[in-house]
């Protein structure tokens, strides 16, 4: 795509973030993607390393954790604290001017709390494609500023709500879509989504809807792949106008790729 | 004051920030200000506290902490991260459109690693009359976005600097002059600066560089009370139009105050 009013949106996980040299190294090719640009990252094991030293049990329930009060509080301190401004100063460094954000600052990210009903998970939020504030994402691009937003949200009556990160990435895309054509990409850990795991050249070019289901029902998706794609496939309905999932390394589009299409 | 187009730049400290009734109290206060305004936060216990539970050592030497790189992550957790997106929740469940930066955020506040010789106190930062970044506030403000400041500031090389509240709401007031007559108020314990620190009446109106010389002198005002009318007279100097010190409960002028003027 060469498109000089595009935006570009990308996600990176907890695996870059867990890795310093690798962090380093994917924020200097960051900073060199030219034009309107927004980052959203992930957790990574920090808030589980300082959860567990301060003693707080983590919960799972059907294997989702579950955010209490003392975990919000956590999760807000290292991806709102720590990784969020460590990433900012990193790419102030590299002369890209990065602002942290949270959903609560600007209002710009706005999230409801999940209902309680059947399972509590306490203190997380779900996204809408309406939860971006336009308005205000479209000033800060304007003003050459590229936020960077953790996945700590707030749903404007005081409560901070622990989001995920996907989901933050997907809202925003589908959002940053109504000022100008918006590509988001996926940093993950392989060059893509491949037919066979053992085999990086195996990576399937492009997924459809249709081809989607044909992949679940071979078994060649399955488990954390499913909901991704699905969230990227809702993207591109919701007017992205292309998404990617490749590895961090491969942002400058130099590797392998898959990319999701209506 | 009575100007429609002042801008009110305001420091609570940590006294209220560790007293959650009376800070939902005050910010809802601040939320009733009118016009353009900024809000400054100092630390509170919670740093204090979560490293005493990490197993951080507290270090000082000559009563001031040395901020080392277990602590700098610490302090940028606890400002930035908690208690930062705790008020900016709060000031926006009050309808007011706040949004949470550190100095790195948007490069807003730049500092200035403070020399090692004779004494190294790490990851500390001092600021000038010139670290606020006037233009980007300026169009924060036009957005009517109010700016949340936590004491975390960068180098602009990537590294996050520990810095003093009180110093950051000086910087932030004195660049705030340079678009609008500023008005700086610090929240404090008590009604103002007082003769008789036991009779709440005894409030000193005003402070002048003459009048504080010989307050100095007689003993009047002492200890940390020293370099804090000092920074709001080098405020006076440098443009800001009137400095206040007052109680967080006052905030909206129903109670004492001392003025520092030139």
């Amino acid at each position: 795509m060469n498109d000089s009013d595009l935006i570009e949106v990308v996600k990176i996980g907890g695996n870059v973030i867990d890795d310093t040299v690798a962090l380093k190294s994917f924020l200097k090719d960051f900073a060199k993607i030219p034009g309107k640009k927004v980052l959203v990252h992930g957790g990574g094991k920090e808030a589980t390393r300082l959860s567990e030293t301060l003693g707080i049990e983590t919960m799972m329930i059907e294997g989702r954790r579950v955010t209490d009060s003392a975990t919000i509080d956590v999760v807000t301190m290292v991806y709102a604290g720590l990784i969020n401004k460590r990433i900012v100063s990193i790419l102030q460094e590299q002369g890209c001017d990065a602002i942290g954000l949270s959903g609560a600052d600007g209002n710009i990210l706005n999230a409801s709390r999940r209902s309680p009903h059947p399972i509590d998970y306490g203190y997380v939020g779900d996204l809408t494609p309406a939860s971006l504030n336009v308005s205000f994402i479209s000033s800060l691009l304007d003003l050459k500023k590229v936020p960077v937003f953790c996945a700590i949200c707030h749903d404007g009556i005081g409560t901070l709500l622990n989001c995920n990160a996907d989901s933050v990435a997907s809202a925003v895309a589908i959002g940053t879509s109504k000022i100008a054509p918006t590509r988001l990409t996926y940093c993950f850990e392989k060059s893509g989504v491949m037919k066979d795991i053992a085999d990086e050249k195996s990576v399937i070019p492009v997924i459809t809807h249709t081809t989607f289901n044909d992949l679940k029902k071979e078994g060649i998706v399955s488990k954390g792949m499913v909901p991704k794609i699905k969230n990227a496939l809702d993207a591109a309905d919701l007017g992205v106008k292309e998404i990617r999932i490749c590895k961090a390394e491969d942002i400058l589009g130099d590797g392998g790729t898959t990319v999701i299409a209506e």
